[in-house]
């Protein structure tokens, strides 16, 4: 297996001024995978949903050359589920509910076929099955980890323990301050690292990303989007064409993961254009390949 | 002269969390012309102050170089006072009190060595005090104009009759999406352009800035600086050291722009790290070119 993601599979319900859509398919399980299938293949995505999730939904995944056979249904309960609402600004999002459901007793289970896993996404989820799934692996020879305010303040000893063992985290920039208690992003980066990844990538959002990596510091805005829909999953979207990259690339070097940063970014463009994981559905490499240049040309430094 | 810059000469109270600095020098003019004399001479100001102002400080400006023919004084009042508190969070900014003082009754007189002036920077001051510099200009081939939320609100007709005589509007992205009315910056972008300037920088602080000119636009982050003491002034630097680079190079096409705004994002870059306008006066142009290799490097996009 090439990349192997753990993370929620969720039925999400969006609001926007402009539209409201309840019980799509979402989750970061979900996105991180579709992207990165892009990227590299084969990739496996390992998550449980309840005894409510469309048959259609876990096809589409499937239908969209993810393997799917760690997706495990729970039949005593209901899939996690998860309601936004973005204000005019879509930077401003308020989160509506949160209901863990079955992802309250998951106990997951790699599939032998992912155990030999050469990149492993712990996408954002409980550090006790983030620790479970790392448990289970071989020998990854990159695990990537994100994580959000929850579990920096409900399991801060699972998190710091799951830290030593991932080589590289990618938070966003509020995360970032809280778990390093640092509010600049340099004195937070140094603080994170020294509590083990060697490779951290702060994402910020409409304002891009920052990786450092070695001595290497690379800051890339984002690829700006005038027709933003929804930008619910642009974070896991990133981590799935980042690990995408550098899947497809089996490099780790600093270039390497440049590229994945930059990946990442044109990945989460398309995402935030449509709702829910819709875009990630019809792109084409030429697409990616068409705005990767575009991307380019918009954020070059001039000479 | 090669660049001539009318805003306020002021007389700051800053606070952060770690010390607290009355009666020093500050203003959008000593910080536009502080940062462009860097890369361009003779550089200009016009401006007033209050019979309280320290003729030290006067000194100061002159004695970097600084054309000061520009600056009046008036003996009936005191100089415009601004105090503000920054947090824990550097982004988070307080302002304590704005006191106009003299220039309330402002009527500024361009001398007649400044009229021939190249580039014209019309820093944040009411858009009145911009129109009557603007007003006694010959012929500048570069006029740029920063303005704020206040005059926005305030003063919202003379400020369009301004943004159809500027090439070049210089604001910080809260103030692009007040103006245009809209949250997407592409969008604000747009609408700002159609009402005048042709050239559109928006200004986001840490996150850098984008710059709008024909059909190119330029996204670049702000190269990153740990030791933040106090941003007061970074945006007016940025405009100093964007106008100052155009005067230099004396060219307007895209790729000089493009240059001027990454010489404007270094130039801030050193301005915050000190309190007030300290840093900017022991610059070398080998501490200046260096930091542009450095931030060159650090947003590299990727091979």
């Amino acid at each position: 297996m090439s990349l192997v993601a753990v993370g929620t599979v969720a039925i999400d319900h969006i609001e926007t001024p402009h539209r409201t859509v309840a019980g799509m398919l979402g989750g970061s399980a979900t996105y991180i995978t579709l992207a990165a299938r892009y990227l590299t293949d084969p990739v496996g995505l390992v998550a449980v949903v309840g005894r409510d999730f469309p048959a259609a939904y876990k096809a589409l995944i499937k239908g969209k050359g993810v393997d799917v056979s760690g997706l495990v249904t729970d039949p005593d309960g209901k899939t996690f589920a998860w309601g936004g609402r973005y204000g005019d600004d879509v930077n401003e999002r308020q989160t509506l509910y949160t209901d863990l459901n079955v992802l309250a007793g998951f106990e997951p289970v790699v599939p032998d076929a992912f155990r030999s896993g050469r990149v492993l996404c712990l996408g954002n989820l409980d550090p006790g099955i983030q620790h479970a799934v790392l448990d289970q692996m071989e020998r990854p020879e990159l695990v990537l980890c994100d994580t959000m305010n929850y579990w920096i303040e409900n399991a801060g000893e699972s998190l710091a323990r799951l830290l030593r063992r991932v080589d590289c985290l990618m938070i966003n920039d509020s995360e970032a301050r809280q778990l390093s208690g640092e509010s600049n992003l340099l004195a937070a980066a140094r603080r994170i690292r020294f509590m083990g990844p060697q490779i951290l990538v702060v994402k910020k959002g409409e304002h891009g990303a920052m990786l450092f990596v070695d001595d290497a510091l690379l800051v890339l805005p984002a690829f700006p989007v005038e027709a933003v829909q929804d930008p619910t999953g642009a974070g896991d979207i990133f981590m799935g064409g980042f690990a995408g990259s550098v899947a497809r690339e089996n490099r780790m070097d600093a270039e390497a993961l440049k590229r994945a940063v930059a990946y990442g970014s044109v990945l989460a463009s398309f995402g935030v254009e449509r709702f829910g994981p819709e875009r990630l559905l019809d792109l084409t490499h030429d697409a990616i390949e068409d705005r990767l240049r575009k991307y380019r040309s918009v954020v070059a430094f001039p000479r």
